[in-house]
């Protein structure tokens, strides 16, 4: 029988040597596997000689029954529980910030969390601490001193712009931006049928107003024009600084009319509510890009190029994409579905709390309301008898101008409760300036990666006695 | 008992000789209602002395069981059937082009059709003669060669500019483009509760090559410039040469952004899928707004003018809005809503039709799909058990440049019927490049104009026996 120290694990890192690696307790001997690994060779022997939780944690394709069974047929012993946290230190995460204690951890390494859904339509503005918070991978220590954006401009040139050549060279620019995670409202996708990812609520969304510098402009200066875009497309690829094991930053892209055209309001951002930008959102500098899922928001941004490719990022490629609930992870092509760009409309209820008991007579509902692609919400209808009757909630917040209304509204309804109810079942559902609506059910529209749930938001209460 | 011959009925025409009017045989002396009528006095007194139908044909707000009612407190005779047959003479809609046999009516005056749904999905550019039409007003006759637009520069200076002048001085742009009527399948919308309006199947929908102008080349011909919209919002008003029996011409606008931004592709156009365009769709020139609803695109255009406000036309501002449920005729403000511009995702199916016998194996299901604002269709699902299950369906027809995806895609999707059914519930839904997707039932979306049916569609068929 092998020793099960983690010095023993630590000296099993090479096919030559068989290859180890520990899964809570469990040491297993994966030496047969690595060639049979999907995400190829050499990934799989970066966790080599030690814990598989932290790759694991970053690429959510592990999170299924199957690849635990896989692995017990590898196993060749157990740590004891001292040596099972001797074994997960040197911990990539260990330099992430801290973190306000409200927020709803769904995920520590990697750092993911939101408010809780009461606090969220407390203020039009989220507070930079509340905000809700999307990580893939370990925050990076970036030194704003020496830090330097690097812009390819079209001939292969790399221009290296400091954050104060940036201030100083072009406009400053703040605009009032909701972002959402394209897992907002997972866990009621979850409820229908499993699904791969973490189980946000409905407070996986956020509004802040971002200063900073117009990507068009330093595209521009960078010598692109704004009819470059219309022959052929082309996407504007970002590559972040925070990196996963093997040295792969986090990337995305979105097309170049996004960033080039009128009236485009895609930043690089440097200020979140009138503060400098906090470690988890991508200090110093971060994409913002109005309308477009949080996932092309790239944080802690290092390079932005032109392509006529999409990012090749994993994240582009073979994640954030939406498909039918028709396709399982064996069907699934990620080749045939595009990449999330612009979400759909979405609203959800946060007030009342889910189970929540509420006095007879009068009952205010809130919650929030947004679309993609700068598309206004006209209307949120609310029903107290599950869809049976709809009254029209009162719209709040700052109305944007048409076309670029990049924010939320925050939404009430104050009607009175049906005499004799004993619990109500609260809908809520939005309309954007398309006139596009919420579907009715989670069912039709899951997928099996949890993303784009916007069914209409349910919350069933119960009434107090008079 | 008065005289109840038409001439009689003719000498009654204002308020000193009393008002009569005819509808169906049956005469009125209505001269009690003028001051309450809600469009106003002078739009009633046109109809005096002769027969209401086309008037109420032109404003659908009559198309209501208490309009009935409230006129016959006001009978005071009836007409023989000869005698109603010489009281409508003097027909504006006299003048109307011939029209395809194969046309479904959904009224003759003014004239509104849409194919056979089957027909629809034969050809991906749908042949003119089948287009679907929907008219307002009686087809004005316009005769080509002294023909003039008006154009409305910057400083209320008009250009007149004639059709060889248009096609001299602009280039020729040919965009396919589909086009839909708001009120497209409202007849399923009427099924849940009755709607006012035309009773449209799924074919007021269909798909042509335009050629013609560029507005904005027109537009920057007489002076504007494209930053023009950002300094507040602005709007491109048109107006057409067809005209009620009071002489208001029918017109609407879009926003000037909608107009000028680049990349806009809205059209004046002369030519439809290769041939002058047929009077019916406008001759000799029109609008073609691509993405956005058919009420926009303007037909017969007399002019062109840039405004602060939005078309003061009654199809802009009391029409093609969409409103809650919870909206009726009693409550309805038309202010509180915006005007229907931007489509959202929509799809039917068109083969097998609902009711069919269809043979046991293999069935091939058809239909189109089809988003506003350019927004492609990136996938159809089709369920063949009511919803339970889905397939994923073959998109046919051209794909369009993302972001300026103007035309619909036609779907198929051939599958094995399961055995043992006797009767089949099939379902379609598509969803757009913003992964917006269509609603799962239509009570929820229902308006009390019946626009914007975009649920679920669904189509029962029987199985032949074996």
């Amino acid at each position: 029988a092998p020793s099960s120290a983690p010095e023993e694990v630590g000296r099993h890192r090479s096919l030559a040597e068989r290859v180890w690696v520990t899964y809570g307790r469990e040491v297993f001997d994966i030496t047969d596997f690595v060639e049979l690994h999907p995400g190829g060779k050499s990934k799989v022997l970066l966790a080599a000689g030690g814990a598989l939780e932290p790759f694991w944690a970053m690429y959510a394709v592990h999170s299924q029954a199957h690849v635990l069974e896989i692995l017990q047929a590898y196993k060749v012993g157990e740590l004891s529980p001292e040596e099972q946290s001797q074994a997960t230190q040197g911990d990539p995460y260990s330099g992430d910030p801290p973190r306000h204690p409200a927020l709803q951890v769904n995920s520590l390494k990697p750092f993911n969390a939101e408010p809780p859904a009461e606090l969220l339509t407390e203020n039009y503005l989220t507070p930079n601490q509340l905000f809700f918070k999307r990580n893939h991978l370990p925050v990076p220590a970036v030194d704003a001193a020496s830090y330097r954006l690097q812009v390819e401009g079209p001939g292969g040139r790399v221009l290296a712009l400091s954050l104060p050549e940036l201030k100083r060279r072009f406009p400053k620019h703040e605009v009032t931006v909701t972002l959402q995670c394209a897992g907002n409202r997972r866990s009621e996708m979850s409820r229908v049928r499993q699904v791969k990812g973490l189980e946000w609520g409905v407070a996986a969304i956020s509004t802040a107003r971002w200063g900073g510098v117009r990507l068009r402009d330093v595209l521009a200066h960078a010598g692109y024009r704004e009819e470059e875009g219309e022959a052929g497309e082309q996407h504007v690829c970002f590559e972040g600084l925070d990196k996963d094991l093997s040295g792969v930053a986090y990337g995305a892209s979105i097309p170049y009319r996004t960033a080039m055209g009128r009236g485009a309001d895609v930043l690089l951002a440097y200020e979140m509510n009138g503060e400098e930008l906090p470690r988890d959102h991508g200090y110093p500098l971060r994409v913002v890009v109005p309308g477009v899922v949080g996932a092309r928001n790239v944080k802690w941004l290092g390079r932005v190029s032109v392509s006529p490719e999409e990012s090749p990022s994993h994240w582009q490629q073979n994640d954030y994409k939406g498909f039918s609930p028709a396709v399982d992870w064996d069907t699934v092509d990620f080749t045939t579905a595009p990449a999330i760009q612009e979400l759909p409309v979405q609203s959800a209820i946060t007030d009342p709390a889910p189970g929540a008991t509420v006095p007879p007579g009068e009952l205010t509902v809130k919650g929030y309301a947004w679309s993609g692609g700068g598309r206004g919400v006209v209307r949120v209808d609310v029903s107290l008898d599950g869809g049976r009757t709809w009254r029209v909630a009162e719209l709040t917040g700052e109305e944007q101008q048409p076309g670029r209304a990049w924010a939320w509204r925050l939404w009430q309804l104050t009607a009175p409760v049906p005499p004799g109810a004993t619990e109500l079942d609260i809908v809520c559902k939005a309309v954007d300036a398309s006139y596009n609506v919420q579907p009715d059910t989670v069912e039709p529209i899951w997928n099996l990666r949890g993303v784009l749930s916007n069914a209409w938001h349910r919350v069933t209460v119960t009434l107090a006695e008079d």
